[in-house]
């Protein structure tokens, strides 16, 4: 089986892809839409993609790619908890000036970063792989933000452990497929929608629909249409599989109030 | 007047802060905290923030910042188009290897990209004038994406004009000061919720009690409570004044069905 991730190697969609299936063929790529578009055309089986944090929210530029799913859904879900390293070429050298790794690492251990190293210089990388990669090759000032992957895999020393502000940090992440899942009588939907008007009350109408069939939902995000400001997409999980009646209803009537509704798959809890 | 803005100088806050106020003393700031705590402690009068962009939706590390306001609220918001530029050493020059520019900004010109430089290197840098410095520094095979503003300063000649991938894209900033503003008959009202059981579909009886008395939503954006998964703040923003009788009415129903719930500010739209 192949298995599609975000690299590169090391990444924490690599830890997931490896907690997920371990034995698959791991297929790195080097953006969200190669990897979605490698699914859909069936160079590769499935792909895993991180989608939201405990911290940071929603990964944008995954949830915006979902919208476009053609010929694949959501198959099922994984939580991964996130745990952030300082690494850098000597666990002897505390003297670091600057501290690379991908933005939202960065973002994740801000009050480390101030309270250890208040002078350090951040630097923003593509991934906390090349972070890792840089300071491998740069002097021992240097200093990556990265998992226990990144020390391995680039032979760097772990400075300080688990260093991310948050402690309950973890990511949820969704593997895609060609194949439909059916019901398993413990499942979640998820599903995307806007509407004509773009009147942000309009949402009201739609968790009606939900609120009036007592189907729990489990989770709920805007994003922009990127058409103009105020203008939205929303994301919403709920409990069901869409081969349920009660869903079957439920959607039927959602489809009534939007002007767009794709659903993004059912999948077990 | 001292105004604060999200440095360095040239960036798109500094744009908006030109626009809001040409006369001010614009003060730079290298970090959103450091400009919000600014008018929290009285050192500086006002300070402009974005907010949201339609392309990329909530700037969100001032949003999570923004529920932390404690003796300032927001005045006033203001809407600024976003162009970007294509900025290097010399306009002669169209091998460009290397496109420099803030994780944003290279997103919402990625089309463009793809289809004039499809094999440069995308180089992620903390600003779009960080971004300018270095070009201005190395080789002509580096270009930053920039605005007009970054052209002057950095002294580049502008490779290509407007290149953002969206034409309508725009960024929202609301002014935070110390003062509350009074009811001008044409208001907007922000504000920030989350709940006690973090059960999302709690949205709905809050959203009920706008809809029930005809309030206009303008705003709708979820953001994660950091504490775990499927927890959320979320963010309204409506027609009215917190001083109007039918608001006050709401927002006291509203305040019961919340665990937490923070009045952002009332301003004239």
């Amino acid at each position: 089986m192949k298995l599609g991730y975000l690299g590169p190697r090391g990444s924490f969609s690599y830890l997931a892809a490896l907690a997920y299936s371990p034995e698959s063929q791991k297929i790195q790529l080097s953006n969200f839409y190669d990897v979605i578009e490698g699914v859909e055309v069936g160079k590769i089986d499935q792909a895993i993609l991180p989608i939201e944090n405990s911290t940071e929210g929603a990964v944008t530029p995954v949830m915006d790619a979902l919208m476009n799913l053609e010929q694949t859904q959501i198959q099922q879900e994984l939580v991964l908890k996130i745990e952030h390293h300082l690494l850098n070429r000597t666990s002897e050298n505390k003297n670091i000036q600057y501290i690379l790794s991908h933005p939202q690492a960065i973002e994740q251990c801000r009050v480390f970063i101030k309270k250890h190293y208040p002078r350090a210089i951040t630097i923003p990388c593509e991934s906390s792989s090349s972070a890792c990669a840089i300071v491998k090759e740069k002097g021992n000032e240097y200093a990556a933000i990265a998992n226990s992957n990144g020390a391995e895999i680039y032979g760097l020393d772990i400075l300080h452990h688990s260093i991310q502000d948050n402690d309950s940090n973890e990511t949820r992440f969704v593997i895609i497929g060609r194949e439909k899942t059916s019901a398993s009588g413990k499942d979640k939907t998820s599903i995307v929608f806007s509407f004509h008007d773009d009147y942000p009350g309009s949402l009201f109408t739609v968790l009606k629909e939900f609120e009036e069939r007592k189907i729990n939902l489990t989770k709920i995000e805007s994003r922009p249409a990127k058409t103009a400001l105020g203008k939205y997409f929303f994301y919403i999980d709920f409990e069901g599989h869409v081969e349920d009646i009660k869903i079957r209803k439920t959607l039927k009537n959602v489809e009534q109030l939007t002007s767009k509704l794709k659903i993004l798959g059912s999948y077990q809890v």
